[in-house]
């Protein structure tokens, strides 16, 4: 449904809405069990919690689309994610605080390592420790380019946040990242003709670089992708008419958050950490999104044990939510990560809305098979902020 | 989703997909029993197989809308139906190996019987054996109408193709069959002012067939349909990245495939002999077509027992099949044809998607009923496509 439709109906009221995402909640079954992770993790709270809840599956982008973290987040926050797409720049550089004013363009930048010939060997440079990335950052900030201000940000390990800042600099760009090892960083291309200077900045930027890193091998060249500008979004609160906080460890998924409206809770390392943040602001807000990163690492490292810990973890810490007594509770996440495939998924995954006015279905595990046939069917992503404001009677009726 | 969109996360690999077709698959229940066709089969490898895949329902055009072939496969194919139309004519060409030229102008014909007073007595001339047909496909030859070149080609049984070639010939017209008895057959018209040319050359045709035909019943007149020009489709294989091939011992089949842009693999007039020919090109291709016939006849006939054969004839080649090692197994239909019906029907036709990666859901019958509450929901057909390409791992993440 559209946003604009969805704010017409969206009513202020005191009821308050808890949305846990747990990043790549979704898997699939172990080939030696013939079991998912969720199916085979011991997760009571889930369970019990499902059993009175509506549950679904959801789908973000669309059948056999895997989405990546910013289109999954979108989508739970009511964007649909092909409509409002968000380049990885923006959202690195909103992950890390940085201020993006509009106009300026983000990419997101690895450290990498090439050959003597200038052929990539290691795209992340060895995943290279962060201490030893932002000293690097340091001589890429010596780098000058005519007519633009370029600003580079370091971000985790190998990662670092480039933005060009000055009128005229637009995309769309082409990558300078090929993607595969063995041949050499590509020159960033203008994708329409406004962005040819964009492009002559980017690729004097890399010449700099291949300068001032020359013998600093591993981390001796960088690579460029996901060049844009802040997308101008509806704003989240002002949509919903909801005083929304975010409380996320992980820089990416404030990003999200802030970029949508959210406001932005201070909060520790860890999701024992969020929930006590969670408690201490309750008064303040009456949505929360919450963030649970371990489920998605899990996935992605291929180690299913770690998946199905990650979750029995988080199973643990349901009990805590539910003793804030939010009137409605959404569990889901924002794609599948299934430790069989060992990175981001396509199937659809778990979502369950808990209220007292959820009309709940026969689904008494929060497994992907089980909520297969649940009440809210095969719901895109999208939609689940529509059922999580009408389970806090925050939807007005539509038509009389 | 738009096939635009899908090629631009296409992935070129090495896993293969199968898809087999089985027309008019989906059934409905019989009066006597309450069992579809597919709950009466015995279809233990069908049962097997949808245990351990993702399973749902598909719908080819929309709900309550019966598909015909071409749109039925069209959407099997990744193209929604809706939005790449093709008439019939078109399609009954490119099965026998008719090749059309852009701007040709195809249509079905039927020889069909007349009383004396030029009335419809039968559609079909009593189903012409084909060499009586191509006898008089000979005569039609006979007939020429100035400004325009007449092409004739029989095709089997009372069925033949015309094709109309020179400039300044195009639809849409009126068809010429009024699909019932005892009316005479009707002028072609018009559609839009551009078609009065090609209009008036199809009905001096017709004329020219009443002569030509004349005494010689059963087969005393002509019908003709489907009037189209060939379609300018995205092309599959560059659109999915795939080697794809084609085995259909039909030729209707075979046209559609080839109107993509599939390669059409010779074969036999047994599915026998469309899975010798999959195992003798397995190496070649990546994506493979079939198509099983039976079913869909039985379902025409309105013949509830042969149909149940056919599936279960189906079901005995299934372990010929996975003797390939198809790394994505995709089983479903262009359409249901339910023997209560006797005809092409809108109910949603059963699918599942086969692989180590696919997600399984508690559906362990390949059934109607039971598919109905399975993983992949209810499926636009043309999204299929996605889901058989996500499970080969050939599409990229989307986002980041």
């Amino acid at each position: 449904m559209d946003l604009a439709f969805l704010g017409s109906l969206a009513q202020p009221g005191a009821r308050k809405i808890v949305l846990c995402s747990l990043d790549g909640l979704g898997g699939a079954p172990h080939p030696a069990t013939g079991k998912s992770e969720l199916e085979t993790a011991r997760i009571p709270n889930l369970h019990a919690l499902a059993t009175r809840s509506a549950c679904g599956l959801l789908r973000h982008v669309g059948p056999g689309i895997t989405p990546g973290s910013g289109p999954g987040h979108l989508g739970l926050f009511g964007y649909d994610p092909l409509r409002y797409p968000v380049g990885r720049g923006v959202l690195e550089a909103l992950g890390i605080d940085f201020e993006l004013r509009p106009g300026d363009l983000a990419a997101r930048g690895n450290f990498c390592t090439v050959d003597a010939e200038g052929r990539i060997t290691d795209r992340r440079a060895g995943r290279l420790a962060t201490e030893v990335s932002v000293r690097l950052v340091e001589r890429l900030r010596g780098i000058h380019v005519d007519g633009a201000q370029l600003l580079v940000e370091p971000v985790k390990e190998h990662r670092f946040v480039l933005v060009l800042r000055g009128a005229g600099l637009q995309g769309p760009l082409s990558e300078t990242d090929p993607q595969q090892l063995g041949v050499p960083p590509l020159a960033a291309r203008a994708l329409e003709p406004a962005a040819e200077r964009a492009a002559s900045v980017v690729n004097r930027f890399v010449e700099g670089a291949r300068s001032v890193l020359a013998g600093s091998a591993p981390a001796n060249m960088v690579l460029l992708r996901g060049f844009d500008q802040k997308p101008d979004l509806p704003l989240f609160p002002e949509t919903f008419k909801l005083r929304a906080a975010a409380i996320a460890a992980y820089p990416m998924y404030r990003g999200l958050a802030r970029l949508v409206g959210m406001e932005v809770l201070k909060t520790g390392t860890t999701f024992l950490d969020e929930v006590a943040t969670l408690k201490e602001h309750w008064e303040h807000y009456d949505f929360f999104f919450l963030h649970y990163k371990d489920t998605d690492k899990a996935g992605e490292d291929g180690d299913f044990r770690a998946k199905v810990e990650a979750l029995e973890r988080f199973d643990a810490l349901v009990p805590d939510l539910l003793a804030c007594r939010p009137d409605v509770l959404v569990v889901s996440g924002d794609h599948a990560t299934p430790a069989v495939l060992g990175a981001h998924g396509w199937q659809p995954v778990p979502v369950l809305v808990a209220s007292p006015y959820c009309g709940a279905d026969l689904v008494s595990r929060f497994t992907e098979r089980d909520c297969a046939s649940g009440a809210l069917g095969l719901l895109p992503a999208h939609d689940l902020m529509a059922v999580a404001m009408a389970n806090a009677l925050r939807l007005a009726k539509y038509g009389a």
